[in-house]
């Protein structure tokens, strides 16, 4: 194969091989989607969305594991599911009929390449099959897949850390010296202490990432990027019995007995489709799969982004941020550095924003009257849309407010999910526009406050790219470019699908690697976005005052700042939690009395 | 006349007389509301509301003396006017209707008495016409009344407090410390400053409570009440005009050109209706009018409530606390203390919170989702009675949110109009009826502070007494008694109007005094609403936040707190004229090019 590593431009084939084709699987919070690619240009040809019918599983487990969502045991505050049968779903759906939809033979398929959401682990038996499905845990809330945006496992988090912290365990410093709640360990000390019979009864602790490689090829395989920045392996081994002792002693075993299997590099072959995957699929047994990946790290392929320095910010509901660099850096407040953890051979960093499009969608969703719905209706715009075009005529600070962007905690550079968000400025003349402005301010802000952590800290930020969802809105992308004070380039809206159909297409053999894959497959309009110099300047000033209210409220422990968040989200907790006791009460003594 | 001071059951009149009748007339911020009561026992036989044609102006000035808002020049930022021809129209639309709605002769009407917002102060020639009548006038913001809620001359109430500071003013600790700029004085520097040409043309500078006496009787008069909180009137004097002149040089005379009068005690005879009034009002020429007053400070004696200790929460959109005191006593961040302020003889204090029902229907206006509307609508509610029920199935803490209530600026004990709204506690969980309840005791912690800062100060607060619109919602209600923790006592929620008819009765001759009328005509549930311990409980913790929280915002002069406020505002200010700019650029270009 003829390629070329500093190409952009689509490579030429050999012309006298028919086309051949690769699918990527992205599993997203709320669906998941399937891509037929084709392998010498990245053309899409077809793509399915399958959305998960339980969708995310915060308020009650299903009644019954087939059942729909809503009527099981009630769930405390801050836990998210999800149930592993929707994402087989996604195989058996979204699959099919993203074949089907770019009319191609499974025969000129080469690969199918995954990537999923993380850390979002499960307890699995020894074979792989989830504790949930099983029927008598059916009804156990810490039998199922514990999403990444499970927040319930914060104090485990702080023990974990506080833990790290005073016995010098040297990974701390890989993570910002701070694990987020949002990992592997947190999850797994929660289920242990929360639920020992299932902890016990777990043979493997596996992320979801390398849970659906394992339904595919039908063996066991474990991915270097979610072990290195969910599963704290750093060189070369995970942290200690010793260690995991100091937090439980039941803990001990964790890493030994249902975590350790060798690793598999980005990019790399996990093995063939088994018979049954097959079927689902509509694939040919046999067929390449690729190593399971996370879908903000897969992304990097697919915006032409996997040299170092380039900052690729996958912007949806939440906006994962990854980049490589050419040395090990302590960045304060990371998510982690893994190496190989983006591509094999660098020094891969990832740091994140909890909630991003989430924070637009909650506004839009709880805090915009009919009028505005009217009216976007009217206009032929999504909320969304005329809200962005009113917010657009806004001069930078017209609206007096300032956000602090944690309505869904904060992920870096705090590592803090049970922050919350604050809203300063409000006055009776505050609209619904100037509040969807200042939320879209405050992740940009956001943004911004980790690009310069990377800068400080030895990893130059030299280009941002942005992908994912966010992308297809021009007011959110020129208020992040006259934020951030730089250009932004933008990538497909659906990056990690193809990120995923690169990743296979490597695992296949097609490609020599990864960089070169990216070079021929992937896309991006470089420098889309540039930062308008009087609106930057505005800005350079309202950032000093997010930062200091940043720093307050995030970092301050007296009366005010970070003491408050953490005392209301405690009260409200406890609160939630007698209101459950008291409905749990109620419907007992119902159900009792139809029993009496 | 045989009335029992102490009685609170209605007296008994002499039989062998027919029963004689009052008007009462309430000038509220939005509307004018006429009630006819009668006398003996103060029983509301008819009332009628005019709204307001021009509302509130603080958009643009209305194109021509007579024209509707909203087609005139631009105002500034905090701006808040009205027009005087909409007080009139009260007086001739409300007054007669009133009297129809009753069916009352005018021959059985002994007298009409009002109430004002204040300081709500307008420029006036000699014989008492506004100046913003005269048509060379009325296109200048300045020749308009300034609505109590007019927050621009801010700087100019920040000046005059600096140098009250600096030159040791004796009166300035009977104000909290701080002169508000919602008063008469920085109302005035502002006028002089901004149009010099219309503070030259103010021949009277006068309270629109005491500007409506004057239309009904004929004569200027001045009440001893608006002149005591609004006119800094103590110790029998005015600032001296040595003080004016160091705001500036142009000010001096204020005080002895366009201001000094007689002032007159409240419940005092003003004079009789003049045939052009009588020709409005439809009652008989020489009908005794009584002196002008507020609508706070007359509420007091509508719910029997003019005794020492005895604290009336006036809530509406915004709420005034007057309460009556023995002695004198300095008690800070106050609105004001004047002697005779609410009954004669004794000291009356008086402090407000800028935004109370305000706030809550900022809320439903611009931050409910349609959802809500709709099922308040299948429910056969208001949107403020469905949140409100939604609402109170919290337990207390359950939202996970505080607020600090300064949507409207702070009035007591801050005194600070450039303060702002500030939220915390926010999550993807918040829903509307969260931020009802949040913002609802935002108020009822604010209503605290101020009871506390009375109790701190030697005016004990022996009970809590409210009245106006909020009392109908039974969870506000609620809310107050167990954040206060103290039982609440309930008068009528137009309490105003009939505070003003028994004051017109005073000033009839019916009464010998404010009190014995009150006994005989006002009314109240007293210990209406009581605090439940539980929920007391759980406030008092809330409530250490919320006074760290306001401390912080309000008073801490770091990089956090009242600067981060202060300067977004500053910011906001300075970006909305630039934006007026550019839109009076347009505008005058497209003028231009119609012409060219």
């Amino acid at each position: 194969m003829n390629v070329n590593n500093d190409a952009v431009t689509p490579l030429t084939h050999d012309p006298r091989r028919a086309d051949r084709y690769v699918v990527g699987v992205d599993y997203g919070t709320l669906s998941g989607r399937a891509v037929v690619v084709r392998v010498r240009d990245g053309a899409e040809l077809g793509s399915a969305i399958f959305e998960y019918p339980h969708g995310v599983i915060s308020e009650r487990l299903p009644g019954d594991p087939a059942g729909g969502p809503g009527d099981g045991p009630r769930l405390a505050p801050d836990w998210a599911l999800q149930h592993p049968l929707d994402w087989v779903g996604v195989l058996r759906t979204a699959v099919p009929e993203a074949l089907r939809a770019a009319g191609v033979q499974p025969g000129d398929v080469v690969g199918i390449g995954t990537d999923f959401t993380a850390s979002t682990p499960l307890p699995v038996r020894a074979d792989g099959t989830p504790l949930c499905l099983l029927d008598e845990l059916a009804g156990r809330p810490h039998a199922y897949p514990k999403l990444w945006k499970h927040h319930a496992a914060q104090p485990q988090a702080d023990r974990i850390n506080a833990v790290a912290r005073d016995s010098g365990q040297p990974w701390l410093a890989r993570y910002g010296g701070k694990l987020s709640s949002e990992w592997q360990f947190a999850k797994a000390l929660q289920v242990l202490e929360e639920d020992p019979e299932i902890y016990a009864r777990c043979e493997r602790w596996i992320e979801a990432a390398d849970w659906i490689v394992w339904q595919l090829t039908g063996v066991e395989s474990r991915n270097v990027c979610t072990a290195g920045y969910k599963g704290v392996f750093q060189d070369d081994r995970y942290p200690s019995a010793e260690f995991l002792a100091k937090l439980d002693p039941g803990l001990a075993g964790l890493v030994t007995e249902k975590v350790e299997h060798p690793l598999s590099q980005l990019g790399g072959r996990a093995g063939g489709l088994t018979a049954q995957a097959a079927q689902w699929t509509g694939l040919n047994p046999g067929t390449s799969v690729s190593v399971g990946n996370v879908d903000a790290h897969v992304t990097a392929a697919a915006v032409r982004a996997t040299g170092s320095g380039q900052l690729v910010a996958i912007m949806g509901t939440s906006t994962c941020l990854v980049i490589n660099g050419e040395q090990l850096r302590e960045v304060p407040g990371m998510c982690g550095v893994a190496l190989g953890g983006i591509v094999p051979g660098r020094w891969g960093y990832e740091a994140g924003q909890s909630g991003v499009g989430d924070l637009f969608a909650w506004l839009v969703d709880n805090a915009v009257p009919a009028s505005y719905v009217e009216a976007a209706r009217a206009a032929g715009e999504t909320v969304h849309q005329y809200l962005s075009r009113l917010a657009a005529r806004q001069a930078v600070g017209e609206h007096g407010l300032l956000a602090l962007d944690w309505l869904n905690g904060n992920r870096s550079i705090l590592v803090d999910h049970h922050l919350s968000g604050v809203l300063v400025g409000l006055t009776l003349d505050t609209r619904a526009e100037d509040l969807y402005r200042a939320l879209v301010e405050a992740t940009a802000f956001g943004a911004r406050r980790i690009v310069d952590a990377f800068d400080d800290s030895g990893v130059p930020v030299r280009e941002f790219v942005a992908a994912g969802g966010l992308t297809a809105n021009p007011f959110v992308m020129q208020v992040y470019a006259d934020v951030l004070n730089r250009p932004i380039s933008v990538g497909p809206e659906q990056g990690s699908a193809l990120g995923s159909a690169i990743h296979a297409a490597v695992a296949a053999g097609e490609y020599p690697d990864i960089h070169t894959a990216s070079a021929a497959m992937g896309s991006v309009r470089r420098d889309a976005y540039l930062p308008r110099a009087g609106e930057a300047a505005a800005y350079a000033e309202l950032y000093l005052e997010y930062r200091a209210l940043h720093d307050h409220f995030g970092q301050y422990g007296g009366d005010t700042g970070t003491g408050v968040l953490h005392r209301l989200r405690a009260i409200r907790n406890a609160a939630r939690v007698d209101a459950a006791r008291v409905e749990a009460t109620a419907v007992g003594q119902a159900a009792g009395g139809e029993h009496g």
